[in-house]
């Protein structure tokens, strides 16, 4: 193999002005060692518990993950082309060679977007490929992962301590048990993988499975969840059971911030209603209203830090969705607001001492219009770093331009990689320190702060903030 | 003349940091010579036909361009004394003498905006002008210009073979006979002007001369359209010729890209109102809504390639709009929401194989949140350029910050330069090629894509993407 | 004490690309000495009519500094422990020295904030520290205060004639008899301090102190204001009294800029519904509306300049509203929208010769859709400066690559710094000076203006537009 054409250059994505690339140089030194904190993710924990080899080159990187095929398919090639699953399980490319191929022949596609520049630091970094993919090496290049995900050294405990992964923390369903969790603590593996609560499939009232996720949370609490009183304290019991389990957050996946109040009674009809089957689209808006309003209360009283990702408009393509399932690249942003939707759980937590609320958001116009100015009052509320479509080179420089100025440093919550593909986990948080290093050099070149402050900063935004902002 | 002191600077516009100018300057020096092709725009394809001088500089520069004139507007001189023409025939300024003089006394005005930069582009590179514009020049300018006009080097057709124009597309109502277009092709001129099928004044229910358009669309297809089977009958029938004619695509300016099919019941009844002048806001919505999705429905059929030019709220003024008609600087853009308003035609025809829609947008604030996501996933979407207000140098550098991370390269359509002005045409084309070296180079010079990659988007940009995007 | 550390960098703020700092640094010296002009701020005018010492560094920088002291109430801190009084008054602290250790303990959280930038610069330019505020010297920096505070050379004419302000603006509810104003003008001093007319406490309806502003209005005018037309009038003699005071433009705080002119008989109607205490929020909405158009008419008659600030949404907090009152850090913008709304005064106003109506925004998505293309056209809008939250270093710069091209740099209205913190004044122009001069450099470094355009426009940026726009 070529081995001198594709290294990664040690100044990438810094910032290309000479003044500012050598300051953000010399802080990145300073914290690309650092241990990686990760503190909202969606990485399979039965990774860590069967720490099997990965299947294949087509498996690892291009089956499951949306962020890539999504992007072939703009160009016109099908899901099944790519080995998508049906959900009927009609046929689709099983052939990993094939998939491969298709992939690496399409590899252009992804020049200047952040899962190309992942996925080279992926196969550079951490396979060690010293050439760029093409579509002419490509199946000398499959052979090569093939070989690697064969060896120790690959397997997920393994790439988790070379990682220096610190911590790592999965999403999982309310009524999940975390069997992964529990067998891993079990068997006495040091990595710590932490769940954490996430309760939409029992809070959105027109999820499809929610009558069923009300019926396992009674079994799981062992008591038949009749009304509203005791689904609350199955919530209650289920958080409980995730805390002593490690977790320190929960997540909230909602498409509108809105939050409000209902009474004792209210909530009883809404969900009396949801029982038998009768849910209005005005029902569940107020009931997740309702809800977040609760778990704010909850997490006031049982310190799990909340996350709010708002935004996301799910399954744009219905006929994709119903053929292939959800997350499958066609989520798209929606214009969200805050500051109205909010001021039900700001006038009643927001000034809360202890309370510790996350906001997320896919409409960067309420980094400064919004979000900025919110959680630069209200200590209960910080700003979580730039999320999914934003998660890139362009769109952190946006998020530190917007909102630093109005919320401050202090009143963020450093980075997470919010991953479900666990490889890409040490280019992305790189790619974050890179880029907080060039915002901070940008400060120093323009005599803002001190290079001592500068060097102060720089290891809050890499492990201070997140640590403080989820208790760690 | 002064000689010296009016050169445009060989490094114009491009990126001021050192180490992106020097990798952007090689990146344009490759495509600064490549033809001309220009997909969208307005010029009036009977210069080409009657191929006669310009009249004079006035009339040439300041009376028929609203990006000039508005801005001598904004400091209180009225359309008059720019000779405007009013609806009615009264009085205006007719001394093209004293309109220039006028322009010039203001030229300060255009300091650091695009028309600014094109109009020195168009003074110093098209018509040789070796000084700048000023008050005191001003006649000795215009007997420079008027001089040139009358050369046959600046005839219409000379000027198109100089700016090296391989294709050049206008925008045609439906009911166009394209008589100018025909006249072109009769007396055997190689040069390539295309026509572009624009059915607004049959789509918008609302539009005054609506019902005479349905009259017209009668004539032309030789049956009275007296129900809606027959009016969409009609409107294959123009696309066809206009296909005949050489049109690659369709233009559809509307101020919300609202997307609802409509029963052939429904269609029918609001059609049969609208016949009898009892159209409602309703209808019209309705009908737009359908009507891009039954364009949407023929470009499946015919190819042609729909472009929804969506957000421009119209003839904001109603006493300007009275008195000198549209465009008259007073279109100013709306926000605008593309993610529920487009799902109709996403659910239906944003995967289909063949189709190409693209999106243009005066919200800016949609290129990072919807139309790149929705571009980036759906195969039949692609983002048009920076459009209209923001085709300027700092709106391009927001586009490319703003869509390609989420977008791809490969789902953008490339530059158009959607001018009236035909003697802007190669400064704006130069300038996007400037701007978009500027990007790639910024690529470069952060290691995210190699030098060798770099040349091949920079062509991408300037000639691939939009061959590929209208099919030429 | 320590000399050498806490210098400000005589190139603090400027661009750190070399090519562009060497241009502003040039740029800004031609304008860094000219006279600061202020037509828009919240300065207490009883400072110069007393003419006291400032009472102690807590009193001066923290507790009336709602910039200040949200940002320590972000994390954690009461605003009880600032000094901040209550409404009740019940106790806070009391202890200057507390409050200032306090702020000193938590001085880091302002780095990269435009707070900490102007206090930097207050603390060394105006009062000569020469060390930077921490933890450990906080009550020596206090006695260095305390003590310069007490000198001649730190009253509050001293620091107004060595801040080289040419004329500061006040902000003055309509009802306001100018006292202030006309004591300064009794005893002869020579410092130009106008006021400004401010009637949202008279054009709000749901203002609680409503009823009690129009009895006064009443007693001001000596007739009783018992309906629309006598209110009417009642304003109208009172701008023309702020006029005879000087003043020079009126200001209008509201939270969207809806626009709407009500017929004589609706007015009345609304009017005498509020009289009897029975205004709807449609009455206030359509009243606000109407009074804006009435507002532009008496400013298109009495020339005062029009000034709109539109989009706050005060007090986000009631339960600190209540504790403490307005301005308490709470007040956060929100979406606004400006084509349609302020279309019935476009449609009225918008070409008038004379008049101006300067807008301003706290939502930065309008800058390039909205606000920009209707300053573009419109004779009587002038967009106004970056304001609050985007009054900063990212701010400025957003607003200069978002506006300027579409404007044009002769239809805004130069800077104003808005502030009720006395010493900050130096500061804000100066951060605004250099920022204009960043700007200018980088179009010089793209060749897009040459240097002499260039030094013409930043001396426009600094004085000629404020000049203009305020007729100053």
């Amino acid at each position: 193999m070529a081995t001198k054409r594709f290294t990664l250059h040690p100044d990438r994505y810094l910032d290309p002005n000479p003044a500012v690339r050598k300051i953000a140089r010399e802080l990145y030194r300073t914290v690309k060692d650092l241990p990686i904190i990760s503190p909202h993710g969606h990485v399979d924990p039965n990774l860590f518990v069967k720490n099997e080899p990965f299947p294949d080159p087509a498996q690892l990187f291009i089956v499951p993950d949306h962020y890539i095929f999504r992007m072939l398919h703009a160009q016109g090639i099908p899901l099944e082309r790519m080995g998508v699953p049906t959900r009927d399980g009609s046929q689709v490319e099983k052939d990993p060679r094939e998939i491969w191929q298709l992939f690496a022949d399409h590899y252009h596609l992804f020049r200047g977007t952040p899962s190309g520049v992942w996925m080279d630091a992926e196969l550079a970094n951490v396979l060690g490929l010293r050439e760029k993919l093409t579509k002419k090496n490509a199946q000398r290049v499959y052979d090569f992962i093939q070989k690697k995900l064969g060896t120790k050294e690959f397997r997920p405990r393994a790439l988790f301590e070379r990682f220096k992964i610190a911590v790592l923390a999965t999403t999982d369903a309310a009524t999940d048990t975390l069997e992964a969790h529990k067998a891993m603590r079990a068997d006495g593996w040091k990595g710590r993988v932490i769940p954490t609560f996430r309760p939409d499939g029992l809070t959105n009232l027109l999820d499809p499975s929610w009558k069923s996720s009300v019926r396992r949370l009674g079994e799981l609490t062992g008591r038949d969840v009749t009304n509203y009183r005791l689904y609350i304290k199955g919530l209650e019991e289920r958080r409980s059971f995730f805390k002593s389990m490690g977790a320190v957050a929960t997540d909230h996946g909602i498409q509108t911030p809105y939050t409000h109040e209902l009474t004792e009674r209210e909530s009883e009809e809404i969900f009396g209603r949801a029982l038998r089957g009768l849910t209005t689209a005005q029902d569940a808006a107020m009931f997740t209203a309702h809800m977040l309003m609760e778990m704010a209360r909850m997490s006031s009283e049982d310190g799990l830090v909340m996350q709010i990702h708002a935004g996301a408009l799910r399954n744009h393509h219905t006929g994709t969705f119903k053929r292939f399932g959800p997350d499958k690249g066609f989520d798209i942003p929606a214009a969200t607001e805050y500051v109205s939707n909010l001021r039900a759980l700001t006038e009643k937590f927001g000034n809360h001492p202890a309370l510790r609320i996350i906001l997320f958001t896919l409409d960067e116009t309420t980094y400064a219009r919004e979000l900025a100015p919110l959680a630069g009052v209200y200590p209960a509320l910080k700003v979580g770093p730039a999320w999914w479509f934003h998660d890139s080179i362009e769109g952190m420089f946006r998020y530190r331009a917007n909102i630093m100025e109005s919320a401050g440093l202090y009143n963020t919550a450093g980075f997470n990689d919010d991953t479900r593909a666990f490889l890409s986990i040490p280019a992305r948080h790189e790619l974050s320190r890179r880029m907080d290093s060039n915002w901070v050099a940008s400060l120093i070149a323009r005599h803002m702060v001190s290079k001592e402050e500068g060097r102060d900063m720089i290891h809050e935004l890499t492990n201070g903030l997140v640590k403080k902002a989820y208790g760690l």
